[in-house]
């Protein structure tokens, strides 16, 4: 059966693709994350960005532990269907399990990487102690 | 010995960082590629994006044959190193082989994946017919 939204997929060989995430109205990239069939599925399905997580092999919706869920206003596919663009409104405006706005919050400026932006809300703050993993691999 | 620049990014395990292209006016998501240590060393010594073709198995100049380069304006790493984003400025505003100016031509939308961009350029225009092969794999 074809089914329009995954057949124009590339998946790659661990059944995955590349999503950047960008917010919808600074068009800065908050973060990148990765998806399978049923985490585009979700997506599409909710409204609600979900992805894969690869260190916990599972399928998650960004925010249901923060509570900073993304919703999904714009779902783009690239040339040769191996990425994903989705333009998001962040919930509390941290996408980082961090507790920056975006994970791009570190820029290589005079041989080093310099973070650029404050801690909105720590880790502590975001997660219980047991929960604080990494959120979006 | 110690190298900034290279030891802060987590490789993936064929040597490999993602790296999403944003146009540096505009913010819109050009393009993903991939780089290994000599393309980040070669983009951050030159100030034009390089990128390493799977599908070729090399190292490449974005734009050596099209002349489409990508000259480097911002370069960022995410929270767990394995992701970059580069603003760059792209020549001929053009970045997709197909000759879209943005790769990410296609939109989800009423169930089908629905091209929203021109084609600016033809592939045959771009490219002499025996290059015309995938140029950012």
């Amino acid at each position: 059966m074809i089914n329009t939204l995954l057949d124009a997929v590339k998946w790659n060989d661990k059944g995955l693709v590349c999503a950047v995430v960008q917010d919808r109205r600074t068009l800065r990239v908050l973060m990148v994350a990765w998806m399978n069939t049923e985490a585009l599925r979700q997506t599409v399905a909710t409204g609600f960005a979900h992805y894969y997580s690869r260190s916990r092999q599972r399928q998650w919706m960004k925010g249901e532990e923060s509570g900073h869920t993304q919703k999904v206003y714009e779902l783009r596919l690239d040339c040769d269907g191996d990425a994903l663009v989705l333009l998001v409104e962040q919930q509390g405006g941290i996408a980082c399990h961090t507790g920056h706005a975006s994970c791009f919050y570190r820029i290589y400026r005079n041989n080093d990487w310099i973070s650029t932006d404050p801690v909105i809300k720590s880790e502590n703050e975001i997660y219980t102690q047991s929960e604080c993993v990494q959120k979006h691999k």
